[in-house]
C-alpha cells in the first residue's frame, strides 16, 4: 500500500473510532487501561526483542550514542513505563465534567461540558516511552491518537502499539483509537498534517526542526514548543543564601531539559555581594560562565557574553550571567531575549514579587523557587504530554485536560428567541 | 510605503503596545472605553462622511443592495454602536482572575492566573461595526489588534479607527495598540497572516471562502468558523406543540444567520402525526420544503431533498427535512452532514434527552430550546467576537474569556526540585 493510502485509511479509521471514545466511562477506560498495563509487562520479550532490531539497525548506521540511549529498552524501564500507566489511571477524567450552570432570564440553564478533542495527531522522535504516554493520555481523555514515531525506533512501536490495540479490543474498546503510521518515509508527516477532515490537532515533540516545520506546514492546528530560555532575577531584596540554592538547582540539577536556567539576571546592588561566590559555586559544580561587562569587572576568568548569548537554550552546563539596572531592565531583558517558557524572581519585597508576577509574559512565573518547577507532575496536574509556549488553547505544561475542550449545553422547556 | 513595509510597521507596534495593554487595570480600561464612545458620537459627522464616500464608491461599481446595506451607517445605527460600547464596559475584566490556588506537598502554592493574548489579527468584511466591535472587545481583554476590514469600508473604518487612537492617547494608552491596515491591497491579508512573530492569534470573520483561505495559510494559529448546518430532532416522545414552536422559531425568526435551522430530523413513529401541520406551518411562512422520500409520502406538494441538501448551509428559507428511524439514526445523520455548530432535541424523555447531550458533538446542543441560542449574548457571556467550531481554544461562541489565556503563577520560600 502507498504511504497516501496507509496515512488516510489510519486517519480515517480514527476518525470513526472517536464516536466510540467519547462516550467511555471512566471505568472502562481505566480498566483498558490495566489491560494494557499487564500486557505491555507480560510481553516484554517481544518488546525487547523488537527494541534490540532497531539497536542493532541504529548501530550499523553509526547513530551518536545518545540516540541509542533514548532508543534503549530493558526490563527496569519497561517496569517504570508500565508503572507510569497507575498514575495516570489514577488522575480524575475530565470528561463529562461541568464546573457550574447558570440560568438565564428565560430560564434556560446553560453550562459548559468538558468533551474530547476528537482525533490527536502525536509526532516525535526516538524514545519508545513516548508511545505509550501518548496512548494512555488519549485513551484517559477520551481521544483517538495517531502516533508517528521516530524510524529509528519503528520495530519498538510497532511491538508496543499492537500490544495496546490487543487490549482496547478485547475490552471492547475499537483499537483504531490508537494507531501508529507504519513506515519510515518522511512523507508520512507532510501527508498526516494535511488532514484536517480527520485529525483536530497536531502536538510535535522532538527537535526546534520538527516542530517548526511541522507548525508552518500543518493546516491543522499545532500544540507547539520552541524552546525554553528561563532566567532567574536575583532581586536587590533578595536572600542571597536561598538565591546561592535556587540558582544551583534550577542551572545544574538537570541542565539538559527545557525548565533549567539559562540566564541568571543580578540587581546590580547585590552583585558585587552576590556574584563571586555564586560564580564560585557554580564553577565548582563545572558550569561555564559568559558574563556581561559589568559581571566581568566582578568577577575574572570568566567567558565573554555575546549578544547571541541571551537568546541561546544552552540545554548544558554554560551559563549566562548580566547585571541589570532595575527591575524593570530585567523585566524587558527577559521580554526581549526570552521564551515565555518560564522565569523566577528571588526577592524578599512584596511589591517586587507582585510586580514580576504581573508583568512577565510567561508561561510559568516563579516567586522565590527554582524554574525546574515547570512539569505537569511538580505543578499538580499529573501527567503531562507537552509544555505549551505558544498561548492558544494551552499555554505551559498540558495534562489531561488540555486534551479536552467544553461545549455548550442547555436545558429549556421550549423557550424561543424573540 | 509599500504595503509590506505598512504590514510590519503595524505589526511591531502592535506588539510593542501589549507590554502596556497586559498591565492595565480595569478601571483605566473602562475610562477609556467611555471616551471612545463620547468621541464615536461627538464626530458623527466625520464618520458618516466617510461612509457616504464608500457608499458612492460602491455604487459607482455597481456592488448588490445587500452589501450596501451592510456598509450603510445612519444615526441610528451608530447610536446602537454607542450602545454596545455600554454593553462591553458592564461585562467583568477577565484579565488577572485567578479561579482557585492549591499547595503542593512540598510547601509551593500554585495558580493559574487569567493573561491577554497579546496581539490579535483581526479580518472582516463590510460592515464597519465590526472595526468598533473587535476594537473594544480587545481593549477590555487586554489585547492589541491590527483591524484588517474590507475594501469597500476602508474611509468609514479608518475614520473610527483614528477617532478611537486619539482617545486611547488621551487616556495614556499607547494608540498602537489599535491599528487598522489602510490599504485595499489584497496582499495584505497574505502578509499579515505570515507575522508569527508579532501577532498571536488571527480571526477570520467574512464568508466561507474568506476563512478557508486564512487557516490554509496563516502561520498563525486561526479561530475559525467554517459554517452552522443545524439540526432540531423531534423525538418520538416530544411534546407536539412545543415542536412547532421551537422549529418554526429556529428556521423563520431570522433564517439567514448561522445558527438558524437548516434540517429539520423526525421520530418515524411522530411523523404522520407531526410533519403535516408543521409543513402546513412552514409553508404559510414561505418556507420552500425539501423532503426525503418518506417525508413525501406522508405529506405531497413539496420539494425532493437530495443527498447534497443534507450538507447545504441555505441562510435561507428553505427547510430539508427527514423521517429517522430512532434517536441513533438522527445522531448518526448529525454526525455525518452536520458542521458541530448547534443541535437541538424536543422530547419529553429524561434518558434520550442526556443521551443526545453526551452524544451529540456539536459547540452549543440544546434540549427543548431553539438553536437560535447560540449566541453570546443569548448563553450569558455577554458580547462576542464571534462562534468557533473546531475545538482548539474555544468551541462555540467567544467572548472576552476567549481572548485571553492562563499562566500560571507560583509562590515558593526557597524550594528546589529533587
Amino acid at each position: 500500500m502507498s504511504v497516501d493510502r496507509i496515512v488516510k485509511d489510519i486517519s480515517f479509521k480514527a476518525r470513526a473510532a472517536k464516536r466510540h471514545m467519547r462516550s467511555l466511562n471512566e471505568q472502562i477506560k481505566n480498566d483498558a487501561l490495566l489491560l494494557i498495563r499487564e500486557r505491555l509487562w507480560k510481553r516484554r520479550d517481544v518488546i525487547l526483542r523488537e527494541n534490540g532490531k532497531d539497536l542493532e539497525v541504529a548501530r550499523s548506521q553509526g547513530l551518536s550514542s545518545s540516540i541509542l540511549d533514548r532508543l534503549r529498552l530493558d526490563e527496569e524501564i519497561l517496569k517504570g513505563i508500565c508503572e507510569g500507566i497507575y498514575d495516570v489511571i489514577s488522575l480524575p477524567d475530565p470528561v463529562g465534567k461541568v464546573t457550574g450552570m447558570w440560568k438565564r432570564p428565560n430560564g434556560l440553564l446553560v453550562g459548559r461540558m468538558r468533551i474530547p478533542l476528537g482525533v490527536i495527531g502525536f509526532i516525535y522522535e526516538s524514545r519508545p516511552n513516548v508511545t505509550v504516554d501518548a496512548a494512555v493520555l488519549c485513551i484517559k481523555s477520551g481521544n483517538s491518537v495517531i502516533l508517528k514515531g521516530g524510524s529509528e525506533a519503528i520495530n519498538s512501536n510497532m511491538a508496543i502499539c499492537d500490544i495496546i490495540r490487543e487490549a482496547l479490543e478485547e475490552r471492547g474498546i475499537p483499537k483504531d483509537a490508537v494507531s501508529l503510521i507504519p513506515t519510515i518515509d518522511r512523507k508520512a508527516v507532510d501527508l498526516l498534517i494535511q488532514m484536517d477532515d480527520c485529525i483536530d490537532l497536531i502536538i510535535p515533540r522532538g527537535g526546534e526542526g520538527l516542530i517548526r516545520y511541522v507548525t508552518e506546514n500543518s493546516k491543522i492546528p499545532v500544540l507547539k514548543h520552541f524552546k525554553g530560555v528561563c532566567h532567574i532575577y536575583v532581586d536587590r531584596y533578595a536572600d542571597l543564601q536561598m538565591a546561592y540554592s535556587v540558582c544551583l538547582n534550577a542551572k545544574v540539577q538537570r541542565p539538559g531539559v527545557c525548565n533549567a536556567m539559562e540566564t541568571l539576571l543580578v540587581h546590580r546592588d547585590v552583585a558585587e555581594k552576590f556574584l563571586p561566590e555564586m560564580i564560585g559555586i557554580f564553577k565548582d559544580k563545572g558550569v561555564e560562565i559568559r558574563g556581561c561587562e559589568k559581571t566581568r569587572k566582578i568577577v575574572s576568568n570568566i567567558g565573554v557574553a555575546e549578544e547571541s548569548d541571551w537568546y541561546e537554550e544552552y540545554l548544558n552546563l554554560i551559563l549566562s550571567v548580566k547585571v541589570v539596572e532595575s527591575m524593570d531592565d530585567a523585566i524587558w531583558h527577559i521580554e526581549t531575549y526570552g521564551s515565555n517558557h518560564t522565569d523566577a524572581i528571588i526577592t524578599d519585597s512584596y511589591e517586587r514579587a507582585h510586580r514580576f508576577i504581573e508583568m512577565v509574559d510567561s508561561s510559568v512565573v516563579l516567586v522565590n523557587a527554582s524554574t525546574r518547577f515547570n512539569d505537569g507532575y511538580q505543578l499538580g496536574l499529573g501527567a503531562e504530554i507537552g509544555i505549551s509556549t505558544s498561548k492558544i488553547h494551552a499555554f505551559g505544561p498540558m495534562g489531561l485536560e488540555e486534551l479536552t475542550t467544553t461545549k455548550f449545553i442547555v436545558f429549556g422547556n421550549g423557550q424561543t428567541r424573540r
